[in-house]
């Protein structure tokens, strides 16, 4: 089995490309990573310009040699290739998986748009570096390689599809052709780095707009390094989802075991 | 004339209240400022609870002795009234004109989607407390009172409708019961606390939306107080602007003299 690694967002390196690699040959000796060289440019903020890593990621998702994409890490960027980077890829990308989370979500809503079957919102090669992040690799792999049950968010819904998207990432792709059909979906959002306004802001939002009128339920992971709120919100994450899923009539169906932290686990789109 | 104040966001106070009054009546003696006993309320990060800021704005709106209504500050929370508040507006509300900026944009938007003709992007009671802020509110007065011309921003299209907003506050509101309509509209935008990533990724959202389909142009206002990017972006704020522009096709006008400061001048929506 061999997977493609591609960087859309931001800067990656080789050092924590080596340390991926070095878990992915204890767990899985057969398996091959390809990092694309993609994956080590720099340009500003990016993994390279929007050219090459749009080209990089079209280039090797209709690879036929390649059976999964994992995406490198999030931070930003993945909007600036997604549309164009989609539009352009064929057949064979149609038949790959594809995970990837935060920023990576713009990629995940428009190849689940693009009719793509099998993606993922799960840990990325740069988890890595976080405290016990060789047990996040772990668990992605054991998605790509195994499709195995244990790494999966353990309340996923059988009987309906599931999805998963940073807050932030999904309101700022609401109306743009990156949007994805959530009809029918039990939706989980995480976040990171916000503030409590912001989240309550996003949810307004999110919860405001067409996608929401057709979800089964909302679900919420972890916010992690939420910075302080000035005055105190008086409200936490919970109670603020609780709030603008009555406003809505959205099903409020309680928290999930996903965010931006090693403990995050895998929710493969679509039905199981 | 008399105008009634209101604050549908954050917390106000009344020493600010008064440093107001002490400007208008310097200025304007025989205007009446009326600020409305609600803006001195607080509950959580707000002036007041949802229902006791959406009550405030339709008692005032809705007055016949009150020909305008200013919002006193920005902050957070004017999205969590906005809907429920302007469908209870009645005829009354619709002839008086509004003012404010910033949070309040989803009232600017939300009045403009309802049909109020005299909604104007510009300073409020809050910005007295900025250096130079008495400037500030002699202008938003000179527009409320007079509608002097000499308050105007200096670059609006006289032949083609203006509106303006904060940058997130207008991409947050996209697809939302809010959402104005602009077609044909030269839209200006400003920001303030928002990385130089941040500030890209909400012109992504925003220029990947129909609502821009319809501009006539887009101007940037000042982006002020924006935290260091890291790593660098590599792009200023202008850069950014005219990148999204060209990728969406939309005209790219120019800079706009508005912003969260003092200078920030007024720009009535609509046709001059």
């Amino acid at each position: 089995m061999r997977i493609g690694i591609v960087a859309p967002s931001s800067r990656f390196d080789r050092t924590t490309a080596d340390r991926v690699q070095a878990v992915a040959a204890a767990c899985h000796p057969r398996l091959e990573l390809v990092f694309h060289p993609q994956c080590f440019l720099s340009w500003r903020h990016f993994a390279g310009t929007d050219e090459e890593r749009g080209q990089a990621l079209v280039d090797y998702a209709n690879d036929p040699g390649l059976d999964a994409i994992w995406f490198a890490r999030g931070g930003y960027g993945a909007c600036r290739i997604a549309e164009d980077a989609i539009g352009r890829l064929g057949p064979n990308a149609r038949d790959k998986a594809y995970l990837g989370y935060s920023d990576s979500g713009y990629l995940l809503a428009g190849l689940q748009r693009a009719g793509c079957a099998e993606i993922a919102h799960g840990p990325m090669p740069q988890d890595v570096t976080r405290d016990g992040g060789e047990a996040a690799v772990r668990r992605a792999l054991a998605w790509l390689v195994e499709r195995s049950p244990s790494a999966l968010e353990p309340g996923l819904d059988p009987e309906r599809p599931n999805a998963a998207f940073n807050l932030t990432v999904l309101s700022q792709l609401l109306g743009t052709s990156l949007e994805p059909d959530l009809s029918g979906h039990v939706l989980i959002v995480e976040e990171v780095s916000e503030q409590l306004y912001r989240i309550d802001r996003s949810l307004f939002h999110l919860t405001g707009n067409r996608l929401s009128a057709g979800l089964a339920g909302l679900r919420l992971g972890r916010c992690r390094d939420v910075p302080p709120n000035d005055p105190d919100f008086g409200a936490d994450e919970e109670e603020i989802a609780r709030f603008w899923c009555a406003r809505a009539g959205i099903n409020w169906l309680g928290r999930a075991d996903i965010g931006h932290d090693a403990d995050n686990k895998v929710v493969p789109f679509g039905r199981r």
